[in-house]
């Protein structure tokens, strides 16, 4: 990397990892460095004295910008929406954060003149790509730094070392093994005893869910209505959509909702193992669910199921920026439209269940599913229905005339078979005549 | 239909609508009833004096046909392996027996020379296209007579009438609202006030699951092994096929396991709610797809997921029997060469938590998903890695030098707005120089 | 049937089907007939004295109604910008036109009062379908009658008796073998010699395509300009959507484009045969497919072909009004904001070459596929890409060490064989040492 | 890289890049080098005297080896029965020789006991990718060197320069501005004036077909036979793989068949352009298909369909040594075992055409084509199909009773819109009241 860079704007959380990567910059490429912290609901404690931290660290500024509305409305309803789940069970809560939080940093950079990016990924994981392939779409004009893939640099302990010779405070020690990611939608957990997939998760793991096996019998029901596809409710009571979102995540925590042990495909080629806490969401993903069967006709249905795991792959991948997710959310927005009603789910114990549906565009009428005839069903359509349906089979299949090769009908009786078996067939059963 | 039917082999239940089935057909057709009663495991009681029934209900033969072995190697398994899963969340129990039990009756028909198939299923519902499709796949030359698509009773009030009238046992009056099917797989429940989309299930509903709310607080830990994707043992030991499916309905049962509710879209253009409860196939769906995600690389897994869903429409709608279901076979055959191994899960209050993964075969590898670098993975590969996965959205985004025209840049900042959110984000924020 | 129709519209073609269909209602239902025609390019002779027709039947009214422009516009150019293609080949020249005919039949029905709607479609055919599903839609209020499949009529000679018997005008004997389809994108041909699929079609068949072995040797270049997917000059000179699409028939027609022989698969469960001849279509079917390729990613490219092929299952299938159409077209429209510029073709009997691709929106830059390093490619972020995205080929393999049991390795090399061929190769080889 | 490399296996082609590869892998890693030649048809001159080039260029050996039998049978047959198509239109020529020429260059590995493998691809290509892919599956272990990311020859004259500077026989001047990749399927060309995408071939280009415009007038006749989707005859006439393929170039090619322009999307990242030869390909895949369309049934075409585009992706980019390619090819091989029978095609002046189909498993079928009713077939069928299969659509369209809002309903009537229209409409039409 030939070009002098000059500023550059790091992706800042106040941690150990990005704390020394302030000095390290300034060191490798005489740059100055402006943090960027974005709230996403991390936490307070999180963010508590972030801009003294970076200045201790060298830094020549540190914006903090709260994004949490904007992170809700969109990019978690429109993952919601679009049904996306990653690798059979991942509701895509550090993915989702990604892009946006590269957004504020490019928005930072050109604010603050800066002629480069950087962040504190590792080279082994996600994060990278998703941030890499926001920078490019973005701001292909500035350079990116990963310090993590250029620095010897290999654990705790190096970094540490780093930062007093730098003269850098040493956040106190992690007593956590774990590395974990929260925001608003979940929290995340990572390494140490994790890695061994044949070991469980400790009980002490878990951060914003309890265990369900101690939760209250009793469990709690909440009714969420929606606009469009759009969580707009709880219980009749129209809310803001951090508002909604936390107390879901309340009432989902206490019940020990959405709790998920996950061997995942990283972007990058490697398998990992992560255990995903997401509480309100996962009660989100069920009314809204619920609600989609209710009032979407089957070819939709099916037509967005599909499309939802390629919408999950984009996401997990870092692609959010693109014209496929842009193409992607017109298609969903269309079959949203009547996605208004609201869900009745239980929460007890880890286990959601649902206790009512409520729509006015509802296309399951109950005078269609009883026994009796109506004007728009006739039993007697079924034969004509069923004998085109399955006019293939009848041509096809191994006992149709069409077939003139005396052709291997595996599925097909056997003659030589049948009798033998008759004979069993018949020794246990009446035989009137 | 003008051609004479000389003698028809009736799908036979032993409950009342069956039992018309039998002396509707002689009358209407002259013809001699062959009754098929099919063990798929609903359970001794139903069975127990069928034959009896059927003679009393005027039939010249009476089959009972054991395939309860069959139906889990040939049915059950090749749809678990398959991760077949219908409208989110339906583990297709009815719909994977329906082709066994017709490819019985062909076989007794053709053992007793019949020349015409029936069944009792009702005009509205799935199971009589099962039914025909099979028929029509394996015995296109034999007439299909759907008395309830064809006679003027509506209900259980004519049929009881129908029946006192022709001489034929009524059986005792069923105090359940509900219609069910039962096998060794699943129970399912619909009809009566489940109709109304807006109520819960009442609590006695359930047949073969506790209450997660009172199911035992310790839970049940029990580790399920599989060789090339079949289960072959539980907690070690090796069990006949059901055996173990009936051990694990025991513990998934008393654990509240597999309980869903569910608007489901049928074959016939209707939409229909049903509640179903698997035990035993809720633990087996969670071990299998555990193991997979261990030991099957992405690629592999997301084309197989894609399949999953056509396996599963493909099983739900009928087309069982066909070139379709055993080519996706072959496929999934392949997949599950090397999902051999055992999951360890946690049954508790209603829901399944993975407690541990084994297998031989593990592309997992605890030492790939550290930090450190190894011959498989060097982190500066990354930096190459993003940088032409990436390629695309430098070359194609908003801020591309490619874009000669000033193109719409939606993601991108609009500098006006940053002067003004500059300030707020300043305002609150720490700029050192 | 017990309702009563008092007045039914009817789609009128003006022949001899359409024309016995107005005294059979009469006769049936004892309804009046009002006669639609609509315009979508089938020729000014079909529709020449329509009225006259219509009002000979016993028609009470005739209504002409000309949607080419609407044709052109709202329903091929979708179709078009979709990449839609049925069955391998099948540009879907019938299928699209029918939803608007079906509209139009809707809305005389809606202003002349009518409670029932007709049409002249066989019983085996996808029109019926296309009409009916259209009919169900739109006005799922109005009565449905399909003579087609009610009478007994079952040909031309009884149809002419019928109409000799009521005092309609018998049309001209057809001396055509075939039964034609025409509109402003193709004409269809099936039946007679075509049944036998061993059979090539004659020679005089063809109505709007020369024979590719005879046309001009010099052929013919034009180059087609296009704004957002939608079709919108020929070299270089605007032209409204009926003009430019003629235009292009005449071009493409004159040096045999688009014919093709096609077994495809009905909608009602029948394979059939027909020959298309989409001369203008399959040229503008080229152009925009090739400027697509210049200009949209990858990513969105893969997506949208998956899309396409879903597309083309539901305007074939009769599925035109729907939310599932409204939804992909909502896709469609983001995946074209840039797929604007030209492509020059060259027609020369019967194939059709790229001759020119121009666009202020190409992805694809000569400077990017040289030799030459730049900024955004360096040669060396290969290295790291193919380590990456190779990962699991390297840890998932046959000879990984990953692999703890012998595996079987079908695709590496068997020891014992090589020795054996190592001295085929060898003895053919040059070996130095 | 640290390892020392003691004998390196490099794949040879004899032209200059390779040549030089030669004396650079001995400077810089000081390691014996042995060339491997695979004989996949790329044309007896570029083979001839190959051994010596590889003596004079320093390697201790050279193997030659001919794969062309195995080439299609394993190879060229599987993607062909697949009916894989990458980018809309490139019948994968290329793409599916390399995984074989890697293997082969693993299988001299071993014999040799090399420790590494190399090859003379560039770092903007696909060919590095797919070598390396199938190198880290067959052969983990060995280490990878790929001179041209590393060296810093940057073009023919560095080259040239090189080779002198080593004593190396520098290969006569190409006359040729295009890079090309020849074997027994297809002939390709990059590079030179066909980097502007603007520009189309020169008529010189082409190197196995003579140009369309000037073909003889008359055309040719073939007729192709397969058996299980396999080609095993012309004209009746049973031959080998390669003879047939041979065969049907000489017929493809002197009748101007298989030529096509592709702006495609590389692996890595970048749009390329190239021009595409595959004279009996082309035939080999209408005739595959035609065959297919006749005896497949329609739920089997289309997932085929589905997946072909899967497998074509699988090759193209270099995934064809796996677990999904295996799989894949496991669902083909079920689908193709009716695909036997003959296919009759015109080739003529570029374009082929269908002359004729036969198979005794075909599904169309003559007689349920016509008109008139059958046992398969009842026209009073289509009533209730209709019915069910459009049901959806009466309950959910914007005419439905079910919605009790007003709903937006595009498609219908405005009946202002009507009244306006209305009088346009009966001003040109004849109303007969």
């Amino acid at each position: 990397m030939e070009k002098r860079i000059e500023r550059v704007a790091l992706a800042y959380s106040g941690g150990l990892d990005t704390s020394v990567a302030v000095p390290w910059l300034i060191e490798h490429y005489g740059c100055e460095v402006v943090c960027v912290a974005v709230d996403v609901g991390q936490g307070a404690s999180e963010l508590a004295g972030i801009e003294a931290k970076a200045a201790a660290a060298g830094a020549v500024a540190c914006h903090v910008v709260d994004v949490r509305e904007e992170l809700v409305t969109d990019f978690i309803w429109p993952v919601l929406r679009a049904g996306a789940v990653y690798s059979r069970k991942y509701l895509l809560g550090t993915s989702m954060a990604r892009p946006l939080i590269a957004r504020e940093i490019v928005n930072v950079a050109r604010l603050e003149g800066c002629d480069a990016l950087a962040h504190g990924c590792t080279g082994k994981g996600n994060d990278q790509v998703r941030f890499e392939l926001a920078f490019g779409w973005l701001a292909p004009d500035l350079e990116v730094i990963a310090p993590w893939r250029e620095w010897a640099i290999r654990g705790r302990k190096d970094a540490e070392a780093y930062a007093i010779a730098k003269g850098v405070p040493v956040p106190p020690k992690k007593t956590s093994l774990y590395s974990r990611d929260r925001n608003l939608w979940h929290c995340s957990h990572e390494g140490g005893p994790l890695e061994d997939a044949a070991n469980a998760p400790e009980a002490d793991l878990f951060r914003i869910t309890s265990d369900p096996a101690v939760a209250p019998a009793e469990g709690e029901t909440v009714e969420i209505g929606f606009r469009a596809g759009t969580p707009i409710s709880i219980d009749g009571l129209e809310m803001s959509p951090v508002a909604l979102l936390e107390t879901l995540n309340r009432i989902g925590g206490r019940n020990g909702i959405g709790r998920i042990d996950l061997i995942e495909d990283r972007v990058v080629g490697l398998k990992s193992r992560g255990i995903y806490e997401t509480p309100g969401g996962t009660l989100l993903f069920a009314a809204h669910s619920e609600l989609e069967q209710l009032v979407l006709d089957r070819g939709t249905l099916e037509l967005k199921d599909d499309l939802a795991r390629k919408y999950a792959s984009l996401v997990y991948e870092g692609r959010w920026w693109g014209t496929e997710r842009e193409a992607l959310d017109a298609f969903i927005e269309v079959t949203q439209r009547k996605v208004t009603g609201s869900v009745g789910l239980r929460a007890c114990r880890g286990s959601v269940s649902i206790v009512s549906r409520r729509s006015g565009h509802a296309l399951y009428r109950e005078e269609l599913s009883t026994f009796e005839a109506s004007d728009l069903y006739d039993h007697s359509d079924a034969t004509g229905f069923i004998r085109l349906y399955g006019l293939p089979y009848r041509v096809a299949g191994p006992g149709s005339t069409a077939e003139p090769q005396a052709a291997a009908a595996p599925a097909a009786i056997d003659p030589s078979t049948v009798e033998a078996r008759a004979d069993g067939v018949r020794a246990s059963n009446l035989v009137l005549r």
